[in-house]
């Protein structure tokens, strides 16, 4: 990573300067990661390691409310298995770590620092599973991978990233085919009611899709500058890895068959997608879903305040987290009221109270809401039920207006001249008629830097030729840069 | 690990005939582990694994308690960091695996699989440490680590395995002597609350410490076996680290001083030690509140059970769910209910709850302890609250009856002979003076495989010459032979 390393960040750049510079100025600056001193990889800070652990939890549930349970597969796989599946290999290959050595002696055979674990996993259920009754199998991991990459970003790049992966085992196609859907499922109504984040969910072309899979499903976020994120993938594996893998079972009706997979993963990108989604020039807006502090109640040093503002701060502190609401009182006497609303501001947390002894005396306290700026004089006695209220409501209306910036950088085009005008400045989403050929997918990446994010789940028949040879389109798809 | 890899465990060995190939049989036919394709690593499969959730979310919570944060650090460590620490890369060195290849180049500087994260994060604390405002720094991570190990047990001693790492940064020796101790505290508590696991708190002697460490203390288990397993360490690091890595701080003096470091560790071991301290000859005993099943209800089909029996033993099910109780209704119809009263005993359950048509005439059910194998009938309306009490009940024998063993195999010895006779067998811990000289130390380890466990946190004072050399004893100090 750039050489900015040692450098502190004390004022962020302007989103619509650099917004590139604006995103690695809030990850810093917020105390969310920084860089390391291993080549691509960074650490996780405690604010955004909270922000991580609020994610797992609340997908964490949703695994297990589906009957998922977690279990924990080896860090390294032996090159052979990594090379049993052949598309898998070529995908993943040159961008793995190898291990060399352990100890002092050389290893017979290297090992792969996991770049994702069909491998490890498939060699593992091929013991696991000998009848339809031990199927179907629904294994999710937490895990941290690493692949090799030569460019990267915090939290949306890095050689080493935090995911899960979800590994599963089914009798029939039609069972693995409904798992990877669910899942998929499952991905868009967390990004949606968690991280207020709206996704479009569809099915990635052929040449997009993950190494072995044999179809691949993703949901496709848009970015404050126009460029789209995937968020998370979904995969039907069919039987390329249960074949290579000997992963049989003795169906119902006696006779030995292969199992049908899928596995899915969602990362520590997310982070940075949250931030890329909500974020303004005075730093992060984090969804009070996932905001490690809902709300920051900053007394105001005013008179002899210790006695008469900070014993109502502390009950008002109290007040809420009995009601379940994450608050921090920041009673720093170092720093000023005014230098403590920037810099939670920048934190993104979603609300700020002032109580004051002007606000005690009338037993009220001022709450500002970190996305509109609006204030509200907050009587002491309602504040936990209000506040409880306003944070779903900030949570609903972070969605909404992404959702409608989304619609609002959502052009529909069908011919090639209005394609290319409108993939200028800061595009969106464009939704275009595509003939269904790789060439043509292939050649508007290299012409324009720009990719087929998916393709809808029902393919609506296209609205012209398609965009590029202008032969009869077969659907429309979704277009973008993208991250 | 042996070549038992692709059997299939159906019995399990006596514990009294032989304890390693009971433990190995409980492990794999419990499905806590198996053996995977790599050597010298585990896969932790979904039961044993939601094991260790339990006991983490139980630690995660102590730590959190006592102000400590989570954050994520980078799995690779270059080695140039590893070898600034002279004791710390001396001691590590030998057993780490090394990356010398990403994708298809090889590396300018190869990496180490972190061993345990002193170093990387050292780097990380020079960088986030200015002031004495920064401290003290107070941070965990939950994370896999890579020690390469030549002869290797299930959870006991893998090449990977799971663990969380405290590491924290204060002003001054006073405060990080006093966060090593009360971080013993906090694991000595967790393992006797949590596992029902008594252990001995101490001080390793200098030969036994921390690679890279000023102090090192342990807490220190009985096994089943008469063996010793250390069960969680925490490191007074002094300013070894700090001064290496460059931590340095302005005091509110306004000099500029070296941090004084802890750090503090407990892994996927634990589990290991749980099955050793708890398990008999049917199978794993788990105390109630690492259990993933505290209850399991198996109703028994006579005559139309399904209309009449399977109801109730919903309605129980419910409401033990909605009383807090983690409980498994197994309901399948391929076992006969002495099969499953068989396979849940094997798997450790602490309740089993039998209900059957003649226990709904009589409004009751029948419930049978673990560990006693007690059977008390319980009316339905009262198997909630009788449970929960029966839950903690079963929780505080099994500590008690842990302790009563430790307390039966630890034995007072003044001599040479009687310590060399209390050696033989199954013997605990023996309790000794020793003159405090390594000679002697390194002399029983190599003459009687025993080793010092720890050093009483108060060092009572010698109740005679030391048992090896005969000149005056410095302390008495816990022997044992040890996992």
């Amino acid at each position: 990573m750039p050489a900015k390393q040692d450098t502190f960040v004390t004022e962020i750049t302007p989103r619509s300067e650099d917004f590139s510079r604006w995103y690695t100025d809030v990850v810093r600056r917020a105390e969310l990661a920084d860089y390391s001193p291993v080549k691509g990889s960074m650490v996780i800070r405690p604010y955004g390691y909270a922000v991580w652990e609020l994610m797992q939890a609340s997908l964490d549930a949703r695994f297990k409310a589906t009957g998922h349970v977690n279990a924990y597969f080896p860090l390294f796989i032996p090159e052979s298995l990594l090379r049993k599946e052949a598309a898998h290999v070529e995908g993943f290959a040159p961008q793995v770590a190898w291990v060399t050595h352990g100890g002092d002696e050389e290893l017979e055979e290297r090992l792969v620092v996991r770049p994702t674990s069909e491998a490890i996993i498939g060699t593992m259920y091929a013991k696991w599973i000998q009848s339809w009754r031990d199927l179907p199998l629904l294994i999710n991991q937490w895990a941290n991978v690493v692949r090799w990459e030569k460019v990267t970003r915090l939290f949306l790049r890095t050689t080493e990233f935090l995911w899960q992966e979800g590994h599963t085992a089914h009798e029939t196609r039609e069972e693995a085919e409904a798992e990877a859907l669910r899942m998929l499922g499952v991905y868009k109504d967390f990004a949606e009611s968690e991280l207020a984040m709206p996704v479009r969910d569809g099915r990635k072309t052929e040449s997009e899709k993950f190494a072995g899979a044999e179809v691949t499903y993703s949901i496709e976020a848009l970015m404050g500058d126009g460029r789209a994120l995937q968020a998370g993938t979904s995969h039907m594996l069919g039987q390329n890895f249960s074949k290579v893998f000997d992963i049989k079972f003795q169906a119902r009706d006696k006779s030995l068959q292969y199992a049908w997979q899928t596995s899915w993963g969602m990362t520590t990108r997310l982070i940075g997608g949250v931030i890329m989604t909500h974020g303004d020039d005075s730093g992060l807006i984090l969804p009070p879903r996932i905001a490690p502090y809902q709300v920051v109640i900053v007394p105001i040093p005013r008179g002899n305040w210790q006695e008469t503002v900070l014993p109502r701060a502390r009950e008002a502190a109290a007040a809420l987290t009995a009601a379940g609401v994450r608050v921090m009182l920041d009673d720093r006497e170092e720093y000023t009221p005014g230098w403590k609303y920037a810099e939670w501001e920048l934190r993104g947390v979603p609300l700020r109270i002032e109580i004051g002894p002007r606000d005690i005396a009338k037993s009220q306290a001022l709450v500002v809401r970190r996305d509109t700026r609006e204030k509200l004089p907050v009587p002491l006695d309602e504040l936990a039920a209000r506040l409880r209220a306003l944070l779903a409501a900030l949570q609903q209306d972070l969605l909404d207006r992404a959702l409608k910036f989304r619609d609002d950088h959502t052009r529909r085009v069908t011919t090639r001249d209005a394609f290319e005008e409108a993939l200028r400045g800061r595009p969106g989403f464009v939704v275009a008629p595509w003939c269904g050929r790789e060439e043509c997918e292939t050649g508007i990446k290299a012409d324009m830097q720009t990719t087929i994010r998916n393709i809808p789940l029902e393919p609506p028949p296209a609205s012209g030729g398609c965009i590029r040879c202008g032969n009869p389109g077969l659907t429309d798809v979704y277009f973008a840069k993208s991250y």
